[in-house]
C-alpha cells in the first residue's frame, strides 16, 4: 500500500529547502520499505509564473488526492507589485482553506545544542517546549464582507470581518485539547473577550468543553496579555489555542523566543488527519539560490507529516533523532552558527542528516 | 490662568498609584508655580458600584472640560461576571472613544538603571527606546457591525468588523510621522497587507504621505514579523505606528522587553492636544491595598501630561530627573527589586520622588 505525497517547492529557499527533505524522505523509504510516491506541483510565485495564478485549481485536486503535502515556502519581491489577488501568498491560502486545513500545529521548541542563539536569556527559555495550536481557515483571513469602497464624502475606507461560527471554534478547541492531553496537560486558550464578542464566544464553547477534558487544565488569557507572557515567562505554557489572526502573531513571536525559527515545522491538518507540512520560516527571497538555507525546519516538516499524517510515528522518531544527531556533531548553517561550530551549506546538512539517518 | 486636571483612579491599585502621582504634581505645582487645579471622578469598577455604569456621560463631560485627565487602571475580578455592556473595561473605551482620543502614545524605555530585570539578554535590549503609536478610536475595537448572533441551524456565530476610512489613518500616520521627526527618523508601519484589505489602504495612506516627511525613513512590516522582530532585535525600531488592535499586542510585548512595566507612561491625544495620561500597566488586583504597586510609571505619565498636554516640557522634565535619581539611590518597588537595591512601599516611592524633586 503506497502512500502519496506531494511536494510543493514554491519560491525563494523553497525548491533548495524541499530538496533536502526529499532526499531524507527517500532514504528513509529505501531503509524502512515505507512505499512513498513522490508528485511535484506548483504554488505561489512559481505558478503564477507559469500559470498566471498562485495555485490552479487542477494542482489543489492533485494535492487533495494525496496522502499528505511538503511545502516549501511561497513569495518574493519579483511578484510583489502584482494585482493583489494573485500574489503568492494566496495560493497558501487557497490550498489552506480548499483542503479544509484547520488545525495548524506550531511547535516551539528550543534544541538544547543552540539554546545560546536565543535572544532571551537563558534560564528563560531552556528547556522550552510550546505547542501554538492555531484555526488556519476561518476567523478575519476568510471573513466576509471585506474589501476597500468609497464613501459618499469620497474618501476610501478598507474592512474585514473577524467571524467565527460554534462549530469552528470547537473542533480547532478540541485539537488543542487532545494535544494537551498527550503533552502537559495545561491548555490556554488566548482571546480579546474584554472587547471583540467573536472572542467571547470562542472563550464560551471553550468553556463548554472543558469538562470533557477533566485531565487538561484550561485557562484564557487575553492577547495582549499572551504576547506579554511569552516574553516575560515563555516557559509557564504548555498547549495556546487561538483564532488564526492572534495565531499568525503569537506563533510567530513564540517561535523566535528559541533564536533559531530555521529549526521549527508545522502542520496543517483537516478532519481526517491529511496534512499539510512547512517550515515555520518564509521563503527568504535574499538568500535564496546561495545554498546557504538551512533545510532543517522542512526535514523536521516531513517528519511531522510522517508522524500524524502516515502514522509512522518510529520512521519519524528515527529522522528527529538523525537531526539531532548532526547538531550534536556541531553541523550549523550560517542562520544558527556560532562560534567553535562547523558552518554547513544546505545540501551538507541535508547530506549529514542522510548519513546520519 | 489656571490648568484643570481631571484625576480618575478607578480600581485596583489605581488609587494608591495616582495619590503618589497628585503629590508629586502638587509639589511641582508648589514649586513652579504652575496654577494647577484638581477633580477627582470615578470610571470602572468604582464607577459602576457608585451609578451601575463604568463611565457615566456627566463624568465625560466633566473630563472634557479639563485640560488634561490622570487615570489609574481598570477592572478587577469583583466585576468579572457582570453583563458584558457594564464591565470597567468600557469606561475606557467610553473615555478614549468620548473625547476622540485617537493617538496613543506608548514608549517602551529601557532604563539603565534597571537592564537587569529585562528577559533578554542585557546586548539585545540595553538602550532601548521605541517609541509606539497605536490608533485609538478606530478599527476592529469600535467597528459595526458586532455581535452574536444564531444562524438558521441553530449555532452562534460571533463577529467584529475591522475598518479604517482614510482620514483616520491619515491624522494617526501625520501623529507618527512628527513623532519620528522629533526622534530618530525613522517609522516603521505594521500592517498585514497580504491577508487584510483594511490594511492594504492603511499602507497606501502612509505611502501617500511620505513624501511630506523626506527626512522621515517610513518602512512597512507584517505584524507577525513585527511580533518577531520585536523579540529578536527590538533596537531597530525607532517609532511604530500601526491600527487599534495591532498596536494593543505589539505596545504589551515591547513594553514587556523592556522588563519593567510598572515604569511605562502611556499619552492618548486627540486633535486638540487634550490627553489622557495612564500608565502601561493593569490595576492588578492581585496586590491592590497592600502598598507594593509601583507607582512611577503613573508619576512618569504625569510628567508626560505636562510635556504635552500642558506645555510645561521643563517640569516635566525635572519630574523625570527625580524618578532617575530615586532609582540612582536604588530605591525598588517589589516589581522592580533586585538584589542589593532597597525595596520600599508605594507610598515610600511617592515621598522619594517628591522629596527629590
Ligand atoms: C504568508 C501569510 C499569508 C501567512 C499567514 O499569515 O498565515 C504566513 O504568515 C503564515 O503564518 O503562514
Ligand atoms: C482594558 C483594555 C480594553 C485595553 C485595550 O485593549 O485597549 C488595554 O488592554 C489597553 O491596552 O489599554
Amino acid at each position: 500500500m503506497s502512500k502519496k505525497i506531494m511536494i510543493l517547492p514554491g519560491d525563494g529557499i523553497g525548491p533548495e529547502i524541499v530538496e533536502q527533505a526529499v532526499a531524507v524522505l527517500k532514504t528513509a523509504d529505501e531503509k524502512f520499505g515505507l512505499g512513498l510516491e513522490f508528485s511535484e506541483g506548483l504554488i505561489g510565485g512559481a505558478s503564477i509564473d507559469a500559470h498566471g495564478e498562485p495555485l490552479t485549481d487542477a494542482e489543489l485536486k492533485k494535492a487533495g488526492e494525496c496522502d499528505a503535502v511538503l511545502l516549501g515556502a511561497v513569495g518574493g519581491p519579483k511578484w510583489d507589485k502584482l494585482d493583489r489577488a494573485i500574489r503568492p501568498e494566496k495560493g497558501l491560502l487557497k490550498i489552506r482553506s480548499g483542503l479544509g486545513l484547520y488545525a495548524n500545529l506550531r511547535p516551539a521548541i528550543l534544541y538544547p545544542q543552540l539554546a545560546d542563539a536565543s535572544s532571551l536569556k537563558p534560564e528563560v527559555v531552556s528547556g522550552l517546549d510550546i505547542l501554538i495550536v492555531r484555526e488556519l481557515t476561518g476567523g478575519i483571513y476568510f471573513g466576509e464582507p471585506r474589501g476597500i469602497r468609497t464613501l459618499e464624502n469620497g474618501e476610501k475606507q478598507g474592512f474585514n470581518t473577524y467571524v467565527y461560527k460554534e462549530s469552528e471554534i470547537e473542533r480547532i478547541a478540541r485539537t488543542a485539547f487532545e494535544a494537551a492531553q498527550k503533552r502537559g496537560g495545561k491548555l490556554c486558550s488566548v482571546d480579546k473577550a474584554n472587547v471583540l464578542e467573536v472572542t467571547v464566544l470562542w472563550r464560551e464553547v471553550l468553556d463548554r468543553l472543558a469538562p470533557e477534558y477533566p485531565d487538561v487544565e484550561l485557562s484564557h488569557m487575553y492577547v495582549d496579555n499572551a504576547a506579554m507572557q511569552l516574553v516575560r515567562a515563555p516557559k509557564q505554557f504548555d498547549v495556546m489555542v487561538t483564532g488564526n489572526m492572534f495565531g499568525d502573531i503569537l506563533s510567530d513571536a513564540a517561535a523566535m523566543l528559541t533564536g533559531s525559527i530555521g529549526m521549527l515545522p508545522s502542520a496543517s491538518l483537516n478532519e481526517s488527519g491529511f496534512g499539510l507540512y512547512e517550515p515555520c520560516h518564509g521563503s527568504a527571497p535574499d538568500i535564496a539560490g546561495q545554498g546557504i538555507a538551512n533545510p532543517l525546519a522542512t526535514i523536521l516538516s516531513a517528519a511531522m507529516m510522517l508522524r500524524y499524517s502516515l502514522d509512522m510515528g518510529d520512521v519519524a522518531d528515527a529522522i528527529e533523532a538523525a537531526v539531532s544527531k548532526v547538531l550534536d556533531q556541531g553541523l550549523r548553517t550560517a542562520d544558527i552558527y556560532t562560534e567553535g561550530c562547523k558552518k554547513v551549506s544546505t545540501a551538507e546538512m541535508g547530506a549529514a542528516v542522510v548519513a546520519a539517518l
